[in-house]
Formats: structure tokens, sequence, C-alpha cells
């Protein structure tokens, strides 16, 4: 087992109607908010206009149209330059996990005199950051519970994800009943990419009894409340507790003593959509099972085969590759099944820019160092199966 | 599911040497440290050495001797008269969760000007604590994250659970070689101690497929873990993974968004160290399962029958009511397989007092709320069926 220091200090309020708490929280912080939100969908489910009539008496700045694969330019330096003109004392974020993300680039370079930028390629250390409240309305990305963000700017291609300690929202809002409209790509979308936060650190090594049976946990239920969501969106049972699940994705709190696994199937999967602007569940679904029969071999076996066992009920007394494959092909078939389509071509990416594109990830993504090794060719090979 | 508003901000610094790191925690508290600890094991293993030469030039208030089951008179008292008079900024609580319960009480008297009791007892709501810092040297009550202590009253056989959000510890130290010199019989009740916060949670209503899976994970590792540092007692995966598994007990993580469960072996083991001061684990392991042979029933049957095929992998095509009681015979053969004696006689208990406890309980632990209801006769039964 390895050292870890771990803290995650965000406040959750779960459960429906929970927003009635909103004015007592956001009491704390001050009375001059940006509001940051997506497209108008929390408009559709009144969720803006109750977040309005809760907030009266608050100074409310707004930023909205914050795109998914939140864009630098021209979300995040708007936001910025809103909290500094306006002297902002709180984030409120409304949305899903773009949305979020965003507003942490924007708390942070919010309390930073020079290019935003610096902070989050890591160049500065941020030192201060305003705080973020949030009500999320899209099971998924775990923001809600973490200190990252993922921020594409589209001049270089670059994605990149960034966190830190200041960046833990005080207080996520979540309750189920703002998910029941997300519709059935979203949902799917949700399911692969909380699925895959799962698997990106159960395939390492130095992995406890505790924290294979807690991931083991998630993806089962994952996948068994995922399908009800997609069959019932108004099932209250199995959409919160997706979005419960969702939660523990990226707080670290599902692999603490593991040895670091290198998130591989994100590192190609921000190079995707940064080039393409892809969904980004559907690219890691795509991806993932390419990605698991590249590194299948004799020292990554006894994983695989605990997975195929533990989280699809494969019978353990077949043979051991047996198993492996057969886990492999469930998993793509299990995001087959949830409509997510399986090849890249069917979201527009080719073969003209594979070669780039695993430039690219080779130089910035340190794969070099994940759980099973990946070089430029061995990612030019995984992308080049997911066409 | 149900709604919760969950919070755990304490940090974890968790492994080998982390000890290294408390200079640059206690710097953020101020120079007036009360060091809490027990007996003198933390002089033989060399820590009380260790946490004074690392923080020369503070100054340090000593309060030691806090008893298992530490008492309001004298340990809690003597503390908030220390911290009163000497100006404590910060608490260090070097020990197991009796020190550290003891001084999350003498956090909060510290600060109130009354009698430490009206906050112990829920009469006076805390208003504020002086900051926590612990080091843990036994791996079983969860304190070091979570809100709660317990705290006796000897001449009232009080013993009374309280808790308040202001006692998270701020840091925990964790490092699983200070628990290499835990012997046989504590590292058995630690065992208990944790596996039976488990099952407080995991036996009641509305549960998810996820906090079941992450509850039936911290059974299986605790007994699998559990065994191996009870063999080779300096096995540091063993003992780290046991610790860690350890610290998820109590701060509701396991159950959120179930219903409560009342916590009924708690309420029971309660007043049997309450009146006879015996091993709070000890006293768990006997009641467990004679509370659960006295709940099973039509209604509960489900849960039994789950429990039995997750935790112990009882034969799913078995008759329901045979996994049951053979789930509830396994638990009995654990906790006796670990040394523990399994009869309340052994340690002391007859039934002279049977009934005045019952009563005690009936009254003060509102287990006619469980998740099994237990009237006062139902309580003398399960305790009679254990002498």
């Amino acid at each position: 087992m390895q050292n870890f220091d771990y803290q995650t200090p965000t406040r959750l309020i779960f459960g429906k109607g929970v927003i009635e708490k909103l004015p007592s929280v956001m009491s704390q912080f001050g009375k001059k908010i940006l509001l940051t939100y997506g497209g108008g969908s929390i408009k559709k489910i009144g969720l803006y206009q109750k977040v309005h009539e809760l907030l009266k008496g608050y100074d409310i700045v707004e930023l909205s149209d914050i795109q998914p694969n939140p864009k630098y330019d021209p979300s995040v330096l708007d936001g910025v330059r809103l909290c500094k003109e306006h002297k902002v004392d709180v984030i409120l974020a409304v949305g899903g996990g773009s949305v979020l993300d965003c507003s942490k680039a924007i708390a942070a370079g919010a309390c930073y005199d020079g290019d935003p930028w610096d902070l989050i390629s890591y160049k500065v250390k941020a030192q201060a950051a305003l705080p973020i409240v949030d009500i999320i309305t899209l099971a998924a990305t775990g923001s809600e519970y973490d200190t990252f963000g993922v921020i594409s700017r589209t001049e270089t291609n670059d994605k990149i994800g960034y966190g830190d300690r200041l960046l833990y929202p005080v207080c996520s809002f979540l309750d189920p009943t703002y998910t029941f409209t997300v519709n059935k790509k979203q949902t799917a979308a949700g399911i692969a990419d909380a699925m895959n936060h799962v698997m990106e650190q159960y395939f390492t090594e130095d992995t406890t009894l505790l924290n294979d049976g807690f991931c083991e946990s998630m993806l089962r239920s994952l996948m068994v409340n995922g399908r009800k969501c997609l069959e019932n969106p108004e099932d209250y049972t199995a959409r919160a507790e997706m979005m419960l699940a969702c939660t523990y994705g990226c707080n670290g709190i599902l692999a603490l003593g593991n040895s670091p696994s290198g998130w591989p199937c994100h590192g190609i999967e921000h190079a995707l959509s940064a080039y393409y602007d892809i969904t980004h569940g559907w690219g890691l679904a795509i991806i993932t099972p390419r990605w698991m029969k590249h590194i299948l071999n004799e020292h990554t076996l006894p994983r695989f085969v605990k997975y195929g066992i533990n989280v699809f009920g494969i019978d353990a007394s077949l043979d051991q590759w047996e198993i492996a494959n057969k886990a492999i092909e469930e998993t793509y078939k299990f995001f087959e099944s949830i409509g997510i389509p399986m090849h890249l071509r069917e979201v527009g990416i080719d073969e003209s820019r594979v070669g780039e594109m695993a430039h690219h990830i080779a130089v910035n993504e340190g794969l070099d160092q994940a759980y099973a090794p990946l070089t430029e060719q061995d990612i030019t090979e995984i992308i080049t199966a997911s066409l």
C-alpha cells in the first residue's frame, strides 16, 4: 500500500427539494454572486427561475453559454473578467460537469493577476480561489466532489485537466429530480464517463480488497441503475443512486493507497475531444475496450480475471484468458447496449489525424508511466483499433 | 433513497513515516498544545519522544492516563481545565479511539463556560471547539474520521455517544506501523468493533447496491486482513488495509441515503460497558449474533440472505432460512476464531443486573426506532441469550 494525503471537505446536500437550503448556504459567502450555466436547460426545468427566486436580495452577475468541453476562450476569460469587474464573492455553478469545471478555472483565475492559463498549465501555483457552490443537473463527472476541472484551448488543441486543493466546491447540491430530463444520449455518456473513472483507478498495482470491492460495487451499481435511468428517466431511486455513485469518481477515495494508474483512457480521450470536440463519455466508451484488449498480457491478466468475475459475474471456473477476454467483450457490449456508437468514425473521426493525435498524447499525457505503459506506437494502435 | 447532508472535512495523512509532516500541520494552529494520551504504550514505541522532538519550540501541556471507555471525571474535566488555564490553541491526541473521543469532549468543553456535560448530553449545542489533530495507534473506532465521541460517567452508569460537526479532527495521522505492537486481544476487539460499525449500517431499509457493496467489501476486507494481523502483527499491508477500513466506520459514508438503523448493538453494548467497563469490541462481538438471531424474521430475511451470500460466500441456491441462519452462525464463528470470549459471563457479567441494564437501554437508546424495533423485553432477551 502506498502512502497518501487525502481530504475532501465538500459538503454534499443530497435529495429531492434540497435546493431550499441554498439561501442559508450562500449567506456564508457575501452578496455578490457569479451565476454560471450552460445552455437553456436550467431554464426549461425551472431551476434558473428558482435560483433567482431563492436568492432575492443578492447581486447576481451571469455567465451563460458554457459549452461541453468548456473553452478557455471565451468562457474562462469572460468569467474571470466578470469576477474582477464586479468584485464577486462566490461562484454559483448550475449545470453539469462542464459548467463546474469552467467555474473552477474562473475561481482560481479571479484571484490571480496574470493570464489564468498560467494556473491551468501549472506554470504558476494558485494562491487563492473564490468559493464555489454548485447545483448539479447531470450525473457524470464527479466534479462536484473533487478539485479537478478540464479546460480546452481550441487554437492549440489542448484539453488540460488541472486540479488544486483550493478548488473543492464548498457545497454541492444534488437533487436527482434535476436529472429526469437528461436525454438518453447524455445519460449514456454520463454512465460511461463514471464507469471509466472507476476503471481508470481499478486497473493498477498495489490495490486492496477494500478498494477493489468499492470499485466493483460502483461498476455494478452504475450498470444496473444506468439501465434503469434509460428505461424510465423519472425513476427517482435509480437516478439518485447513479448521482451518488458519480460523486465518488474522481476525488481519489476509490484508490487510496493504490499505485498511480496514469488514467490512460482519459489521456487518449482528451486529445480526441480537443481535436474533434466529441462527447467525452462517448470517446471514453469507444476507447476503453480497445485499450483493455491492447494491455491484456500475462502481467495484467489477474486484474482482468477479477474484473470479469466480480463485475460481470463470469464463471470463475473458466480458463483465465477466456474470462479476461469475455470481460472485455462484456464491457464493449454494455456500452453498445446503452446506445453509444462504438466506432470513432461514427462520431466523425477518421484516420487522417491519428498520428498527430498520438504524438500529442505521447508528449503531453505521461502515459509511459501508466499502469501498462503506452508508447506513441501503442497509442496509435489503440486509436486505430477504435476507428 | 433518503435525503442527506454529508461532509467529512478531515485530512487523512496515511502511511509509514508520515509523522514527519506533523510540524507543518501543527504550525497552522498556534503554539500552545494540549497533548492527550493513555497509558505508557506511546512511550514504549517511541512515539511520545518523537512527537516532542518534532514539536520543539511548542508549548506542550499534557493530559495522560485516559482510560478505555474514557471517563468524564477525571479525564474530560481535567482536560477542559488545562485548556482554559493554559489558553491552549490545539489538541494533539495520540492513541486509540478512547483518547481521541475524550479529546473531542475536551475540545468542545474548552470553548464553553458551563459544565461540559451540558454539551455531551445535548442540553446545550456547542458553539465552538478547539481544533484537534490526532495520531492513531489502534485501528478500530473510526473516531479519526468522524465527529463522534463516547464518554462514560461512572456514577450514573451513563455511556453517551455525542457528536457535533465542530468535532471532526482537522487532521489525522495514520501510520500502520504504530499498530504493530497492538496485542492480539486489542487487535481482535478492533476488528469486531469495525465490523460491527458496518453491520449497524448494513442492516436497515432503503439501502442501495452501492452502499451494500461498500459494506460487504468492508466486512470481507476486515475479516481477511484482521486474521493476517493476528497471524503476523508486523504484516504492513494487512495492518494498513485494516487501518484504512476502520476510518470509514462511523462518518456515515457507508450509509448515505439509507434509512436510519438505530445502531442497536451499540445501544446495548454501551450499557454493558457503562455498568461493567468491559472491552467495547468484545461486548459488540458477543451481542451481535444474538441480536441477529433475535431480529431474523420474514421481513428481515432478505437482508440476512444477501449478507450470507456476499460476505461469507454461502451457496445462493440453498434455502433462504438456511442461508440466513448459516450467516449468523458464521458471524459467531468468526468472532470466536479470532479469540473473543463469546459469553458475557466470561467477561464478568452475570444475570444480576440484566433487568436494570435493559431498562436503562430502553429508556435512553431509542431502540424502539431501530431497523428492527426493540422493546425492553427484546433487549432483556438479547442480553440473556448472550450470558
